[in-house]
């Protein structure tokens, strides 16, 4: 069997940035668009095709895919190629590009505090809010599970919510938080793009729990940090660009009765 | 406001490891704590001693903790201190101690590999089976959500169990696993510690899938690490210390009624 030294697997610097994720929804795949828009890096987007990306997708998730010999087989998408390599799971994806575009820092362990604050966001606030819909089981439709997404709902609004929104506001009240509006010193990271993206869809998802937690007053920091990233002159480009997608499936819906009182 | 810059939160590597994790429960603490056994690097642990423990956690997890000069505020434990540096989330303390003590790549791209391994085993396994139990909310008792843990199990069982070990068993068909019994390259790393981990609290919570998974002889190379990895004597000697914790809440319980046919 051929045998990869881990520490010789390279990237040319060089080398195109290639996004595989499914077409017609953001979801995960936003996150890694973000920091390439915001970035002005290109990159290409396979979910820009419907079909290549159907295609791409479904060959990434196969069980016949056990990767090649320099990446092993990815279990779900967003995936990232940059030359030889392929790396999947989102605040991966996250972690290896954000350096390399300017919106992490190269050096020091200040990168272990941002995939600290990415990870909790995105393993809690997105995942949690995903399950709200499908709490039983990803293969069931929602109609097929419409009772316990009620039921986790209520529980997802009165509580998880409002810990994860106190939580962005505290990292942006730490000392580590800078001037400006942002989570971790004195400028724009990948992890204010996250967050961005994190409230952006709970606001489409549950827009009436999230007007309230605005009003509130709690959570001024956060709110503002959503703004000042959509003021963001790539940012705000993107948004209007026909490269941004719609919400409909995925992980942000628009059930409303899962707000009602 | 005092400002640091990312860049300068440095670490003196001779600072003492000290993990903070709840007491009692083995948890999510117990992938920080497999990786400093295997590497025979000294650790110390908070939750030796409950009332300790129970505390270092409760001011963690605090809602007035906003961190401090260097270390933006946790939302919830593991958390690692090291020299000046506090961390959470169980896979960015493994990605930052992994290196330090020879469980990963120093360099180069393998580490995306093996964090990319670790979250999708982590995020999706060890999180969806602790769904199982808790599938409506946290906040709630297990037997206030009994009958909505049965329906997720059931499919947990039939379909994302499964899913689970045939993407590890794909991991270790791939060219990048070498000729060892090991997922990345030709020797142990962090990635195969966290897979013996889920897969130890996965027969723990439910023994009789366990038991079929691997009498289906499709996840040899997945039960073949899992003993290859029981028998390192560094680990050996842990699991029969009185530092490794028994399951009993937690994520890993034993509910023998969710595995009844």
């Amino acid at each position: 069997m051929s045998q990869p030294d881990p520490k010789r697997v390279k990237t040319d610097d060089d080398a195109p940035y290639e996004l595989i994720y499914w077409p017609v929804i953001p979801g995960r795949g936003e996150f890694v668009r973000l920091v390439f828009e915001e970035a002005g890096v290109p990159y290409s987007d396979v979910a820009q095709n419907i079909e290549k990306g159907m295609d791409a997708v479904k060959s990434l998730t196969s069980t016949d895919n056990i990767g090649d010999e320099h990446n092993p087989p990815a279990l779900a998408p967003p995936a990232l190629k940059h030359g030889d390599l392929l790396i999947s799971q989102t605040p991966n994806i996250l972690l290896y590009v954000a350096p390399r575009v300017g919106l992490a820092p190269k050096e020091g362990n200040g990168v272990y505090h941002l995939n600290e604050i990415v990870l909790t966001i995105l393993d809690g606030l997105v995942n949690e809010l995903h399950d709200t819909h499908h709490p039983i089981a990803i293969s069931l439709y929602y109609e097929d599970q419409k009772e316990e997404s009620k039921k986790k709902s209520e529980y997802f609004i009165k509580e998880r919510l409002p810990k994860y929104f106190k939580y962005m506001q505290r990292v942006l009240d730490a000392k580590t938080s800078g001037e400006g509006p942002w989570l971790y010193g004195d400028s724009l990271t990948y992890a204010d793009l996250v967050l961005f993206q994190a409230v952006d869809g709970t606001k489409f998802a549950f827009p009436k729990s999230t007007k309230a937690l605005k009003k509130s007053g709690e959570y001024d920091g956060v709110f503002k940090l959503y703004d000042a990233v959509k003021e963001r002159p790539n940012i705000s480009n993107y948004l209007q660009s026909d490269r941004r997608r719609k919400y409909s499936e995925g992980i942000w819906r628009y059930y409303p009765e899962l707000e009602e009182e």
